[in-house]
């Protein structure tokens, strides 16, 4: 039975990783690397940097990852390319045949709107499945602006930008968190009261941060980001609303 | 103009600790601890244990953290508190008059139900807030039962025992964590159909972990958490309750 160490390493800042992850990457045997289309070659480099950083002697295996069919609806096209990476992965691990662990490089942290989890439940034969939690986009930005996530005694809904766009502002939520948002859907929302706090390109270099009124902040950010996009290619981002 | 670093440390495994933190610690010249009574000696160990992993040289100073007015409302209580331990910093960092930062040590993360930010804008003169997110035990938990923290595309509410034994379950989640819960509020709910993923001691070597369907494990959990409690002196756990 194979060990499958699915290693959260934070956001793009090689210091979000931890020593359990450092550790559980200096252990591996064979470490899966996607490779994710050419304009996010600079993620795949700093998967490498890391890689060197924490002293990974293993032999590397990159894979292509395959395009999801968006002929089929949201929930079957998630679940067959979740089936279509599992082959890769086994075929990967199949042909590498390492003697130990196999480790794969997570973003964030592997519990949050990740699909390896999923992804490996899907693998035949089974593996023993280990997780090494790592610092999300969240986590990043709320320390980037030094706020706490959550107000005294208070909840949070942490949810996607499609959720968001469906279905308006959760019910009863006082602080919400967006993940997964491509298209600044906070825009959606009525402004009066919100305040966002966002951030692009979390703990890299580049970061970008802003935050105020969504009612002005809103369509600043919106500028800004579509700018950013424009100008690095890709775009990866998060957000915290409250009211206020 | 102090710089004040909150340092999230994670939930008690050493390991846990990221390079930034590391080096966060490394750069301090003052380390806050608190003292948290003598039934948590242990968790002041494992703070020392880190600080001497983490190689700091820096002065320690320990201070007695204040007993809450349980005669006040719980909105005031807390406020008054916050306030007291301002002080109780400002007049440390007086003491030291450290050149160079402050460093605080924080369980988890400091943007998540950790008063350590909130106690930091009440410091006069003002310092200059400096935030290195953590692991908390919400990852900590989902990473030991390897499972995610949401469905595919879903939400999640994040809240704690006290808003869930006052409201129920939050109209409209699916999944929900629940952090800050000394009560096991968990059996004030329905249990039909709610699956729950426990742990207790997260990250620590006396970890516990269990999961099942809330009407058979929900006691199970209550009981076994009982007795650790009084074996140990104190508990510190968290869970994730989710419809199947």
């Amino acid at each position: 039975m194979i060990d499958l160490w699915l290693i959260g390493i934070g956001t793009g800042n090689p210091d979000h990783v931890t020593m359990e992850a450092r550790r559980a990457l200096g252990a591996a045997a064979l470490v899966l690397v996607p490779r994710k289309g050419p304009d996010k070659t600079d993620l795949a480099d700093l998967r490498h940097m890391i890689l060197r950083e924490c002293g990974v002697t293993a032999p590397i295996a990159e894979f292509d990852m395959p395009l999801r069919d968006e002929s089929l609806p949201y929930a079957e096209r998630v679940v067959a390319w979740h089936g279509e990476i599992a082959r890769i992965w086994a075929t990967a691990i199949a042909r590498a045949r390492p003697v130990g662990p196999v480790a794969l490089l997570v973003w964030g942290d592997p519990g949050l709107y990740d699909s390896s989890l999923r992804i490996a439940t899907r693998l035949h034969p089974a593996p023993r499945l280990h997780v090494v939690p790592g610092i999300t986009a969240l986590q990043a930005l709320t320390a980037a602006h030094a706020i706490p996530i959550n107000t005294i005694n208070g909840a949070v809904t942490v949810t996607t930008g499609r959720r968001l766009r469906a279905g308006g502002w959760p019910p009863g939520a006082e602080t919400v968190a967006v993940m997964l948002d491509g298209e600044c859907s906070f825009l959606s929302l009525p402004p009066e009261g919100l305040q966002i706090w966002w951030g692009g390109f979390l703990g890299m270099p580049e970061q970008m941060l802003d935050s105020g009124p969504l009612a002005t902040a809103g369509p600043r950010i919106a500028a800004a980001r579509a700018q950013a996009r424009e100008r690095h290619g890709w775009m990866m981002d998060t957000y915290l609303l409250r009211y206020t």
